[in-house]
């Protein structure tokens, strides 16, 4: 058993609900509606995010899950997979977790009417909690999404290599998600502001990691991902391996790689001859080390709270986020 | 001076208080996004939806319009062009308001992706009132339209030919909006619930009205709207003046023009004989006729109101939607 999976073993009847609880709130009257929200529902995914609001709700409280913390996580999990349904529109993909997207298998049009109804369909869920601070967090949550979103094109398109500016698009497109996880599995059980301070920092540190991680992928040939090499570098995303090692002015050919980096469409080429100076000059070791700098002051973090399975989870999910091959 | 022109000058101080909201809540500190949103803004529309929240809360209220009227004002008009930024990606429209949309200048990705952002911000902008009520409304709202949007698509592809249907698509899809605009200006400034109720009758029926005359525009060459004759058929779409020529099965060619419409992707001579079947044998007469009989029930519904120049503008906006022309 994985990591994950014993972690999912824990809460094994609480994500039971969440997923009944996700089918009940997207099934309407619409046929076609149900047909797609049926054929979506069967790639769950690995649904950390509702699994951190409720791994909040557990350490915060005393273990028991209530139901405000079942339709937070509901949220927050619907907001998260609407922009995917979005994302996949716009990038036109055809594959996602193995099988095809809902604008592969129908359209565009409906794939973003499908992914609209998700997102007031998370903030259905939010408001059955009739906690104005979860209400105020989910719709927080959306704007700071979609602003990361736009920050990384503007960064791409003006090729802006700082690690600050980085840092602070991965903090709004990922770590804002663990951060508002965490914060609503708080709210949901009422518990003290310190005690979500102090979860709401690990959830930051957690959410960088998750994108340090999944930026590079984009760095290997993975069919599990089904995405080529050097897809974030064709669309002038620079992620942490190769800007750190761009930053290092006294590497060879620097000055050569940071010109290249910053001509607009790389061919295929140009991206393998950037990808294979980030791998040799050691920017995946960096980005590994940051991870690991990173986990170790979330891991400190954690220690104003007693020893408990669910605290040892949050720990496991930090272990499992930087270990992952998929 | 026109109807709406008169209107607008009524709520001139508030009109002009709503576009500074707009403007102040969509600005950040990303570059890209508010040369995107400055250029989005130059083109208003005409804002009846806001107006509408205004007017319910000056004949509700005692004529003033405090600060929660024009947050939840914002957020409606923000939802509904969250809408259309959407619709013109699905639908890659290229000119909307006779300016170049989001999606031609900047691309699809900054188009779904500002989409999102406004609806974001429409939500912070009801969550700003602090009044449940009006936060469920606006987010319910979200769900009630794009769900009309997805039963406008299977009645579409499933050539349903049906008047109840017809209605229940453009109550979900337009009315609604409507509706939500008079509840959310009566919510604001604390209404009762019976006025409230009288007045959403009243926006059900405008609602309506406001889509069959948009329909109409259809059967009819009008480089005002931009919009090519037929388009609505292009798609599968029957609306008023069509189905009720096809519903009269006594008509001649009945047959043969019933068998026409279920045909999928229509060329466009299959489509100019639809059109002028129905033009012939009183289909737009009929959508007319529909109109003014909703228009009367009501201005009926008016009269529990006593009479002010509130309740003359919710009349002349009605009379405005029926006879404007583009």
């Amino acid at each position: 058993m994985t990591s994950l999976e014993s972690i999912q073993q824990l809460i094994a009847p609480e994500l039971k609900a969440l997923n009944e609880r996700i089918t009940s709130s997207l099934t309407t009257s619409n046929q076609l509606l149900n047909q797609v929200v049926e054929t979506y529902l069967k790639t769950k995914g690995k649904q950390i995010r509702p699994i951190l609001v409720m791994l909040s709700a557990r350490l915060l409280g005393n273990g028991a899950i209530n139901d405000d913390v079942i339709s937070a996580a509901a949220g927050v999990e619907m907001l998260h997979n609407a922009s995917l349904i979005h994302d996949d529109v716009v990038d036109d993909t055809k594959l996602r977790r193995d099988r095809p997207t809902i604008n592969s298998i129908w359209d565009n049009h409906i794939a973003v009417l499908v992914g609209d109804f998700f997102v007031s369909t998370a903030l259905q869920q939010a408001i059955l909690t009739d906690d104005i601070r979860i209400i105020k967090t989910l719709s927080n949550l959306g704007k700071t999404l979609s602003l990361g979103e736009i920050d990384q094109i503007y960064t791409a398109q003006n090729h802006i290599l700082s690690e600050k500016a980085y840092m602070g698009i991965i903090s709004a497109k990922t770590a804002s998600l663990f951060v508002s996880c965490v914060e609503m599995g708080g709210y949901a059980i009422k518990a003290n502001d310190e005690a979500i301070m102090i979860l709401r920092q690990f959830a930051q540190l957690l959410g960088l990691c998750f994108q340090i991680r999944d930026d590079i992928f984009d760095y290997f040939e993975d069919p599990k991902i089904g995405k080529p090499t050097g897809n974030d570098l064709r669309e002038g995303k620079v992620t942490l391996p190769l800007l750190h090692v761009l930053l290092q002015k006294d590497l060879p050919d620097n000055e050569k790689m940071t010109a290249l980096v910053r001509k607009d469409n790389l061919d295929n080429d140009e991206i393998a001859t950037l990808i294979g100076y980030a791998r040799q000059h050691g920017g995946i070791e960096y980005a590994y080390d940051t991870m690991q700098r990173l986990r170790n002051q979330a891991i400190e973090l954690l220690n104003i709270f007693p020893p408990s399975d669910t605290r040892q989870a949050f720990i496991s999910i930090f272990d499992y986020i930087i270990a992952r091959d998929y």
